[in-house]
């Protein structure tokens, strides 16, 4: 049942010695890289509702979170290994229609499933580590100095919107266009890898602290300024929260700003550089179709994790709210 | 939490540039390698129960499965990744201990462990992620040659009656000597990978295939004879089953045969080599306190799978008898 499942997986280029069905995996990396690994578990009821979204979701968006990861780090993503329990009521097609969205989002990147391990459990449980390499140096948490901006990749809040869309009675949400509706459920469903991205920005050089946004921007920021030993100021008005999720806020009766600040899973990057250099590292990304908007300021830690909304300036902490747990 | 549990964990050495806590680990490996991967996942119901091992133990055997996978490849464990599921019911002090068990293998084996994942479930998962380097190629399953013999670390059927001694009325396990009751569990419950047996063997030069006997004998000679595309001939009064192991058999009215071919999880190395390499192998190990036992042959693909017992010789098949399920 493996081997059929995994056969399309097991088409390898030159890099892998040995793939599925040996004790473990062969590959090799490129001599000058660092290696980079990243796992993240996604477990039926702790993670996700089968009712909510379709196997090929599945597959597709367990992967996504670790290729993520390896992009926050500035890296490539090169190998997958796919650890699966599936439970007595999840027959062959199911299974195979999540690794299909595996693959086809491996695909997307080149990345290529190399192992991992098949068992039975009670509920789904999907628990997915990619390797990466990166050239030199990561890019981590800690590398933001006061002075810096910060800057987000894409737009926010998105994936928050989608997720109380589907949370939300059917009739509600027929209130929302039809192409917002499935483009917000999509950024929730199938979240797309800031990949390129990554690449973009660490080939401009100069970049500080560099993270994804899987708990939301609040989260992720103050995880920046935690391991860089910095504040921050973060301008409530800049956050790119587009037309889509705005007006889906509304109907939710949800605040846009605590969807872009609280949401989680938008996988955009968040990411801290010097004032000079963001103008080229802006318009390297627009020219692959990637928006790149400042919203905020790295501080001394002492003046602490601030956001200025319209009423003033606020500490910004990761909890406080919470529609998404 | 997370990090409180894994301080211990965090004492990197200089192969490690980002440990736990960023996006990803980053590490490096000797240039001159290639990497290993190997995962390995333990449902709780599916492959353990609470019941019948301690945290300690839980830990110790989840993180030596992975190791072991290294070994069978003729490589040097590295890094872990560790990722757990925990259930509401299991608190603290528990975790601590699986943490414990876990690092006390690592670093017999200087094993770092780099990253992982913490998620919330509704019974114990493990999945852990070895990377391993190894010199030059890899030995598979696939290396096999008609003509070489076919040679076992250690002794064999030894966890199997562990497994057995635990499952059975205690009233039963008591007329075994404690010390050989000890010793059988603890091969079930704390295998012990044969790291250094895989690095003598590597090093002697010669090996044609290799794995590591998770699943019992029977199914891993035949796993080496499909990929090396060979037959193979079992002496089964070669096998190497001991005074302890035999006699918790008669007493729990098993046959020792069954023990040594179906009972999996002990962790030793299947080996082929040609049969001029066998001395200077065997010697090798017994300078290190390991015993390497030659128990048959590799035969033509047409001979088949076969062993001779007392009776006659029969087709040696991966399934057929289960007390281990």
């Amino acid at each position: 049942m493996i081997k059929l499942l995994t056969e399309k997986m097991r088409e390898y280029n030159d890099s892998v010695l040995v793939g599925i069905g040996d004790d473990a995996a062969a590959v090799t990396i490129n001599k000058d890289s660092n290696l980079l690994a990243a796992s993240d578990m996604f477990v039926e009821g702790s993670h996700f509702l089968l009712s909510k979204l379709s196997p090929r979701q599945l597959g597709h968006k367990a992967l996504a979170a670790s290729i993520s990861d390896i992009a926050a780090m500035g890296g490539i993503p090169r190998f997958a290994l796919i650890s699966a329990g599936w439970p007595p009521y999840i027959d062959l097609d199911f299974t195979q229609e999540v690794y299909r969205g595996l693959q086809a989002l491996a695909a997307c990147f080149e990345v290529q499933v190399i192992g991992g391990d098949t068992v039975k459990s009670p509920q789904i449980i999907l628990d997915i580590t990619v390797l990466g390499e990166v050239k030199g140096a990561p890019v981590t948490r800690g590398g933001a100095r006061p002075g810096d901006l910060i800057a987000v990749t894409g737009r926010l809040g998105a994936s928050g919107a989608g997720f109380n869309l589907l949370k939300s009675p059917a009739a509600n949400s027929l209130l929302i266009p039809p192409g917002a509706r499935e483009s917000l459920i999509k950024a929730h469903l199938e979240p797309y890898p800031q990949v390129e991205a990554a690449a973009v920005l660490r080939k401009g050089g100069g970049l500080g602290a560099m993270i994804d946004i899987s708990d939301g921007l609040a989260s992720e920021i103050n995880h920046i300024c935690k391991a860089s030993g910095t504040g921050v100021l973060i301008y409530a008005d800049k956050l790119p929260v587009d037309r889509e999720t705005r007006g889906a806020a509304r109907l939710l009766k949800l605040s846009w700003l605590d969807l872009a600040l609280y949401g989680g899973e938008d996988y955009e990057l968040l990411v801290t550089m010097a004032k000079a250099d963001f103008t080229r590292a802006k318009e390297a990304l627009m020219h692959k179709g990637i928006k790149l908007t400042e919203i905020g300021e790295i501080l001394p830690a002492t003046e602490g994790v601030l956001i200025q909304k319209e009423d003033g300036v606020f500490p910004l902490t990761a909890g406080g709210f919470n529609h998404f747990r």
